[in-house]
């Protein structure tokens, strides 16, 4: 099997998908990809034709011979698919599950342990990596979730776990911003998330698992998410070995009683361990924590100002993905 | 101000987005867009620019004057939108979510007559109008649901419904297929809906709320909305004044936490009116009056081999939007 190396990103250019721009692997030359491809989700559209080039370049432009590179700034990023025909955020990590429900009061069903938890989400508006987090009130309650996401081909009705791992094109980071006030009142409707997810942000640039190395085996990624809130360190969770469900069961689920098609994202959920020395990817946990160990949860949400950042570093040190750094911003 | 008059459809051309076409008001002659814009998307980018070249078209082929023109064949279209960036379905016909949940149980709570149903479908695998609604199982309760939705153009976070209306560029009609025996167990997970709704299908084309006339006021769509099981005429219900939020209103409650962008469709959820001599647009409806009726529901979901047509007749007795005509077959 031939390996697929690269680093992808999207620049802002004023249009709504902006430009496909490849990235060299410590994220220091970056390279337009015009001649190629001018958009990511064209990439994905004819991804064994197109992704080729693209490896062609990246290799390129990491022995330094890249006529036109230039230095890479992940604030000229958008999302790596600004606009997406979907996002489909899992929730693997069961300890995530337990800890969040036991704030608003129900038990973890044993159906979790063989049947994923997804929300289908919204995916027309998608974040860069360092864009605001815009929101309408401190009282929805403004949590981060620091996760991982796939990006697929096309996938068919009906496929096995292990051969949707096949599909997997890419991997990101993701902030999957939460609303959790705005959660209760929404979930006893019954008919999911809606307004209490507004729009996820994503990595400076998407990576081939093959990029992972030894680090990406048995459908997950074997490395530590760090989240660090206002400048401290949060979180430095294992995302490998506690991801219950891994990205083929994920996308095979997905895939039940429909198609995916090309550029699908889907997401991990909160990246969570056991072990709570590890930390927390999102308040909600840290709150939970608080709660049975003291009554009551003192941590309050995010407020306007705050700033989160999330990033992953590799086996060797540097950071895979970039960083998602991201401040909440009042709407005007 | 302006009006803006046009009926637009997608046909297939083995591309993922297909080819934009201007069909004439009767249906009758076509006539491929191609040297305005080539995908619906691109036309909904840049709306203002491009709208006013694609009515121009519509009115030389309405006049018989278009020299390419083409007869309009349904069976030719895809989707509108093949693939979206955002499906939001809404519930906005109060009658439909009674007599469902009396099927299930719960009551109804007085909040959802002032708080919209709404969840986030898959936009990412659209059907045409007379693409197959492939089912691995006909044990999953297959039914049909026929609906209207819009096409917005891009609607900033906190818009309220009466300008979110002036976002509305286009209606169709959707067969927002569902898998009723998946849905309790769904639910019940609290993430709502998701296996239990396949790919949508939608009508041949698209049309601008100009078009409808008289008809389109408050934001709704003032048409009886026909529904055929069988070649059996089992649902003319009247889409307008039952319908407890109008278009502007579940618009607004998708952008209350964060932007739509250009292309959303936004859907009605199940046109249902009280008047059960009126008959219904979904099974599920049928069975939770048989139920009320006499104590248990007769009537089975749908089987392989099962057709459906789902159509709306303008004040002038012609089809509006060209007629969605599907037959369940099984997946192999």
């Amino acid at each position: 099997m031939t390996t697929t190396r690269m680093k992808l990103a999207t620049y802002k250019d004023g249009s709504r998908d902006g430009q496909l721009v490849v990235v060299s692997r410590d994220l220091g030359p970056a390279h337009y990809a015009a001649g190629i491809a001018t958009r990511l989700q064209q990439a994905l559209d004819d991804w064994n034709f197109i992704s080729t080039q693209l490896q062609d370049l990246y290799e390129t432009l990491n022995a330094g011979r890249a006529r036109h590179a230039f230095a890479f700034d992940p604030r000229q990023c958008m999302a790596p698919l600004p606009r997406a025909y979907q996002w489909a955020d899992g929730s693997a990590y069961i300890n995530h599950v337990e800890l969040v429900r036991k704030t608003r009061g129900p038990e973890v069903p044993e159906s979790f342990h063989s049947d994923p938890l997804m929300y289908q989400g919204g995916s027309d508006d998608l974040l860069g990596p360092c864009d605001d987090i815009v929101c309408a009130s401190e009282d929805f309650g403004i949590d981060f979730e620091s996760e991982i996401a796939v990006v697929t081909g096309d996938v068919a009705m009906g496929t096995a776990p292990d051969a949707a791992l096949e599909s997997i094109r890419l991997l990101m980071l993701a902030n999957d911003v939460s609303l959790r006030h705005l959660v209760p009142a929404e979930l006893a409707k019954g008919f999911g998330f809606f307004q209490s997810k507004p729009a996820t942000a994503f990595s400076p640039v998407a990576v081939t698992p093959d990029e992972l190395g030894s680090a990406w085996h048995d459908g997950r990624v074997h490395l530590t998410l760090q989240s660090q809130w206002n400048g401290q360190t949060v979180g430095r969770c294992e995302a490998g070995p506690e991801m219950n469900f891994h990205f083929g069961q994920l996308i095979s689920h997905l895939c039940k009683t429909r198609n995916a098609r090309a550029g699908s994202i889907v997401g991990s959920g909160t990246v969570s361990n056991k072990d709570w020395s590890r930390g927390y990817s999102c308040i909600a946990e840290k709150r939970a924590i608080e709660l049975i160990e003291s009554g009551a949860p003192r941590t309050e949400y995010m407020k306007v100002g705050d700033t989160i950042r999330i990033e992953m570093l590799g086996t060797d040190g540097r950071s895979v993905f970039g960083a998602i750094e991201q401040r909440v911003v009042s709407h005007a």
